[in-house]
């Protein structure tokens, strides 16, 4: 098994079948190996979208939530549609590199708007951190203003903000702050009063017995982890909900989570300086349900 | 003469000198070979800063300036703060490679947070595109809310939006939507009314007799060929002032620019489809004196 690897894809145009299958398409190269011009507009101008799998047991998780996502952000760049066919060709490809391996890892899909020669495209796979210990005794948070109002977000496309896009660098800019804090992460608020998602995960909250994510209209990213929970919620007969969620509903939450792909459930322990009540139980159910294969 | 190619660096911890020379840190490459992992933070997330500078008969222009800017953007987001000797040297080693050419270059400056092995750093070199028309006949641009206020630029560093980083997919959205409305280029305003800057150039207005630029105040990026500019204003005798500057201010400018490295002084001939004046004949004086060698 190789444990870390780079799958340089070429990318199809969206339309084009190719029926004598896409490994022609794919080249694994080392996760070191020089594999890119540095004038690709993914490392010149963080040009270009993503997405990152958890990988349980050896399956890579929520292929097609996933790939809806990758090709909404596409569309939001103007970036050419990619050819989902060979994306999940190329996603099953990387599961056989890992040959059924147990060890979880994270695979980020990536697609460039490239150099001269149009777009590229790439998967990269590396082992996770242990997340054992933020799944079960949870993360602190500070709450960070991204300085736009509900509103703004909503309404000014050219932000981007609905789209996962390479121009990462405030998110990390925001945990780097969060760390400053004494926190390990930043939940970015507007500056009238709403939570937005965390700077690398979606926020849940349960209110009684509802369990609330703000909604994904164009201000956040619509959250693939979150939507599973809220199926696997549902499920059990709890009542979910995507609505514009306050700071102050959030501050006095009966629980909270940050949600994300490879740490999962990871529960809220302390806002802002304050203890969050943490349900330890639900989250281990819940975290070895979203471990189980799952599409 | 060599006309595009990236320039690898092996970047130098900011206090060491190097008594033998720095060439054997700088590696010379095809701009379009593979140079960089897809792991490197600038293309898997937009984390690093650079600058874009103009390279006129073969000189490369305003280096003090921008190498001042290279490492307050590194500060920003907290970067190793670069050997600015070192990078002095590769961009005297890249003027080397040109060896004098007449025709004018744009030359990039690089610095990632890299990968496992530490920061990365490049200089990539290629012909500019013909900007005569635009400097000549000018450009027409749209404004575009940016969504904060001015205050919330001020006072939010993680925003970084005082710091020229890689993550700049935002930049050419704005462009892309203004190209959409029939423009350009895309200025960006404050929800409150104010003037920050257009997508890839600063913003400079003639008033009367005076000559405004909004301050950088971590609200908008410094302008190195803006500050060259004015010092070239003040030698002549103007008035120039940094502050803080309306939206309604622009619309009734006696002349306006937009000021970037490679373009230079572009006349802005229409703002949001109405006729701005355009001084042809200082924007053309202004133009001859920045291409002349300078720093």
């Amino acid at each position: 098994m190789v444990d870390s690897f780079t799958l340089l894809i070429a990318p199809w145009p969206a339309a084009s079948a190719e029926p004598g299958g896409w490994q022609h398409t794919f080249r694994l190269v080392a996760s070191d190996a020089p594999a890119l011009a540095v004038t690709d507009a993914a490392a010149s101008r963080g040009d270009g979208v993503f997405e990152t799998f958890g990988v349980f047991n050896g399956h890579v998780q929520h292929v097609t939530s996933h790939l809806e996502r990758f090709a909404e952000s596409a569309t939001a760049l103007d970036l050419p549609m990619p050819n989902l066919a060979q994306f999940r060709a190329a996603l099953a490809h990387a599961e056989g590199v890992l040959a059924g391996g147990a060890a979880a890892h994270t695979l980020r899909l990536v697609l460039s708007r490239g150099a001269h020669d149009g777009p590229t495209a790439w998967i990269s796979v590396a082992p996770q951190p242990d997340f054992t210990a933020d799944r079960r005794d949870g993360v602190s948070a500070v709450t960070l203003d991204r300085g736009y109002t509900l509103e703004a977000c909503r309404s000014l496309p050219w932000l981007l903000l609905g789209a996962k896009t390479l121009s990462f660098a405030v998110n990390f800019a925001a945990n780097r702050e969060a760390v400053r804090r004494g926190a390990s992460d930043a939940i970015f608020v507007t500056s009238d009063g709403y939570v937005l998602e965390a700077a690398t995960a979606t926020v849940i909250v349960r209110l009684g017995e509802t369990y609330v994510t703000p909604v994904p209209d164009g201000s956040v990213l619509p959250g693939t982890t979150q939507r599973a929970l809220f199926a696997l919620f549902e499920a059990e007969g709890m009542r979910c909900e995507l609505r514009s969620l306050t700071v102050d509903e959030l501050r006095a939450a009966d629980a909270a989570w940050l949600i994300s792909s490879g740490r999962l459930m990871a529960p809220l322990r302390e806002l802002d300086g304050v203890r969050v009540p943490v349900d330890a139980a639900a989250t281990a159910r819940f975290n070895a349900a979203l471990q189980r294969p799952r599409d």
